[in-house]
């Protein structure tokens, strides 16, 4: 298998999660976002991923795979262990409920392309920070409520086990810090990415660990 | 089954098709998305859907179902026929990528409460039409892409069976003609859409059919 993917990006972040847990190589081939106006916008990627976005899968028979939820539901078909989703449908809908409320509602509003969008449109970046604050806010005090709230209880999103919520969730945590988001609202998510964070598979992931990272 | 939606929500539409699609009857309640400063923010729908969006689906035995993606595929799941994803993964991840292209890329930058907050920033109603034609433009000229280089062709999406993509697509047609996108980029989306609007279940869905209508 191999990978399209960029050590800041965090859909490609959740795709390096699921490889890890399903300890499944593949090799990463980094496209750089912001150089020469990003390389995801040149001609040889848009060739691969026509939407000019991160991460593409490219399976062992060479299909191309794109969109990152659909990436973890194909892994989690293909390689079933450790499972990802729960085994009884009203789980499964919780589990991708949680999941999209990071993965549709939280991370698409304030992706590069958005803020890239809005600095154009003469925002400043005091600005910026506050537009991608409120909708992580927003997005991870929901997620308290609901999990709070939820029948399945454990020291994950849902339950003992890790699903693809916990997958979405956790590099939405990186935007979170960098735009100072205040997570006084939502002490058992934080708690919850914390503990995730401790999974050498989640650990693996970050940003930070890519071969291609420029800390 | 219960669904609380809302003639005008995007989200709800979704599952009105599935539910047609699919032959199910479920009782319509209408959560009125402006009048009083929006009912999905009332203390009694909070209750039933923590993060005050639409819609929410309340199963035969009670479970309170959330985010329309996570909806249609339990709907799936438990109502088999006719099936919204092919049977081979490949197909699968292809459909649920397409999906997501509006899901999650699309649909989220430009729904209700991202124009609000973009209204309260100081934008004027022409900033907002072009932001929510952009974001459209830019979704379904990558999804026109898509489809044209695809191993699969067919009058719909994906082929010529009706999938999770085509529900997630068509009701954003609704905003993409009242914020006047530009679709001249992408005429087999369109006609895509089009095409989908003649089939009875896509039909009956539509905002201007709804019980709780104001046309």
């Amino acid at each position: 298998m191999k990978v399209y993917d960029y050590w800041r990006s965090g859909a490609s972040f959740r795709v390096r999660i699921a490889l890890n847990l399903k300890n499944i190589s593949a090799e990463q081939i980094s496209i750089h976002l912001s150089k020469d106006g990003g390389m995801q916008h040149s001609d040889e990627y848009k060739a691969i991923n026509p939407q000019e976005l991160l991460p593409t899968l490219i399976t062992e028979d060479g299909h191309r795979l794109t969109q990152s939820m659909a990436i973890l539901e194909y892994l989690d078909e293909i390689y079933p262990e450790p499972a990802l989703l729960p085994a009884d449908p009203i789980g499964k809908a919780h589990v991708r409920s949680l999941a999209n409320i990071i993965a549709a509602d939280t991370h698409p509003i304030q992706n590069l392309r958005v803020l890239q969008k809005l600095k154009a449109s003469g925002w400043d970046q005091e600005q910026v920070n506050e537009w991608v604050a409120h909708w992580i806010e927003l997005g991870f005090n929901s997620l308290e409520k609901i999990i709070n709230q939820a029948d399945v209880q454990g020291q994950y999103l849902y339950g003992d086990e890790i699903t693809l919520a916990d997958i979405a969730l956790v590099p939405q945590m990186v935007n979170a810090k960098r735009f100072g988001a205040d997570l006084s609202g939502c002490p058992r998510v934080v708690e919850t990415i914390e503990r995730l964070l401790q999974v050498p598979a989640f650990d693996k992931a970050q940003p930070q660990n890519q071969p291609d990272a420029e800390v």
